[in-house]
């Protein structure tokens, strides 16, 4: 029989907070029942969102926590005043071993914060990095780092591809995953300081598949499993993904709203077109997780609705039951020492 | 009576040269009897594409270069080499005053070097930006700077929004631009080293609209006109802007052709859908500029047709008759000694 994956939930966190975080929660322990749910937050309001569900007491426990830090608060104040907030007390939840994993749509950098400062790093790993799956035309690729450790040294991005490879191979299913690092051009020569140091290092690591440089021109065809980059950089990707993916399909739309024959069209267009674009989106894999900690803690966007919310809880019990851990620990941490 | 514009067009750059350059510079004189062209590349191949051709003989002349520079080629190597190339015989053509802009299709690496280290550099540029149009919802932004300049300064980055504001407003012909910075959050603390540094000193920039900060998301909405970043990340939002808008247009085509029903939608759907996406495409401006030299270069696509070649041709007028670069010269080189 299989471990029971304790994940604690912020039940504040997010623009649809709580109704989608626990309806999402509702969703995920109704489909695992080796999942055991800690949801975290204002008692009262959780308490009555869940009363709209049937499912099994014993699999969901709400912790009560009086304050919600808000996106907009400097997050290194935030995670040291407000002890009795939803992400400070699932967190502490995590340091403690009561929970294996966190899930919160809540603030990205009080969570980044939070993830170094309470749930602490493995031993050995430089930065912990935030790590999102985005969609590209033959499935998905790891962006890593998306995170807040902007001015990253090269032997951070060396432990960002040694992380992001056991991720992909454990989690995500990829064998011996191809991983690449994010630059201006092919050529070795090319590329700033940070990736001309940081290329030599990858090109001798033993550990990966490293197969060279790649263009942002080639990340949505998918032709690196593990993208390596630094935070600035990685954060740019992800963002602008979302901003042109939604600016081209409005302009779609748009032109298929344009005329009494386009209309007509639309609707003949529209069931192929949902599939389709079905298999470019990446939030079946759930949010993106902050590798490297004691723990592991897993960012949902702010928007997210009960699917993902529940995809990304579902994601930890992969990540539990593949020790990614303790993989990252024997793989890197003791080795880089 | 208005001046000629005087533009050398490198008749063997890019994948379909001689051909499409020499039909975009016909295109382009044939429309505007205030240009002249001098077609630089080996004239035998020239002349041969000529002769299919009607229009005004002195609008058109052909200087003879036998070599020609690969895109492969490590560039600095290539122009100190190819004295002969007609990227090197162009250039020099610029900086002797006997062409006014010089066109290219060709190795964008050759470009940049030779724009530095042939036509030279205005007075008291540090850097010479390439400053490509990037469509958005609602028109064009100038992504400032995509070049080779790659580990910037803060004061490059001042430069890049003084230059830019300049060429916005007199080129594109939006009044007072708004400028902003590429950065990973809205607010003034956020971002990396050199981002932090640059926001306070275009805070306090004169001559300049700006307007903060841009995270990567917002781009694709229009919502600065000159957006400010160093080269490596400024490739990047390029580069992923092409990649993820084939991507995604790809996904829509297969979704429209893979059912019967969805096909005969998308025959009702194409007129409309192509006149829309035509409002998201930034090649009618023409290539990119590089700015701040002694005279105007402009970068256009390796795989630019003949109407993107006569596109880039036309823009070298504006530039000439704003008087662009004294503009530069007035507005920055100046003030900054």
């Amino acid at each position: 029989m299989q471990e029971t994956v304790k994940v604690a939930v912020d039940a504040m966190g997010g623009d649809n907070a709580p109704g989608e975080i626990v309806k999402g929660a509702v969703e995920a322990v109704n489909e695992k029942p080796g999942i055991k749910i800690i949801l975290v937050g204002k008692s009262e309001k959780v308490k009555a969102e869940l009363a709209k569900y049937t499912y099994k007491e014993e699999q969901i426990e709400v912790v009560n926590a009086e304050e919600v830090i808000e996106t907009a608060e400097p997050p290194v104040m935030a995670i040291r005043q407000k002890k009795d907030s939803s992400i400070v007390v699932a967190m502490n939840l995590v340091k403690k071993g009561e929970a294996d994993a966190f899930v919160s749509a809540g603030s990205s950098g009080a969570i980044l914060v939070g993830g170094q400062l309470l749930v602490g790093r493995i031993k050995g790993v430089e930065r912990p990095p935030l790590a999102p799956l985005i969609p590209t035309t033959t499935g998905v690729s790891l962006l890593i780092d998306c995170g807040a450790n902007v001015d990253a040294r090269p032997s951070h991005l060396v432990q960002f591809a040694k992380i992001g490879s056991i991720y992909m191979e454990n989690v995500v299913g990829i064998k011996n995953p191809k991983v690449a690092i994010v630059n201006i051009g092919a050529e070795e020569e090319k590329g700033n300081m940070l990736v001309k140091e940081t290329f030599p290092l990858l090109k001798t690591c033993p550990d990966i598949n490293f197969i060279g440089s790649i263009e942002a021109r080639e990340i949505p065809n998918g032709q690196a499993d593990v993208i390596v980059c630094e935070a600035f950089v990685g954060n740019v990707i992800l963002k602008l993904y979302e901003g042109v993916g939604a600016a081209l399909l409005g302009k779609v739309k748009q032109g298929m709203m344009s005329t009494l024959r386009s209309k007509i069209g639309a609707l003949l267009v529209k069931p192929a077109l949902k599939e389709t674009l079905k298999s470019f989106d990446a939030s079946k894999y759930g949010g993106a997780p902050l590798l490297g900690l004691n723990g592991l803690v897993v960012k949902t966007h702010g928007s997210s609705k009960a699917n993902e919310v529940r995809n990304s809880i579902i994601q930890c019990i992969a990540f539990k039951e593949q020790k990614i851990n303790e993989k990252i620990m024997q793989n890197i941490a003791l080795k880089d020492e």
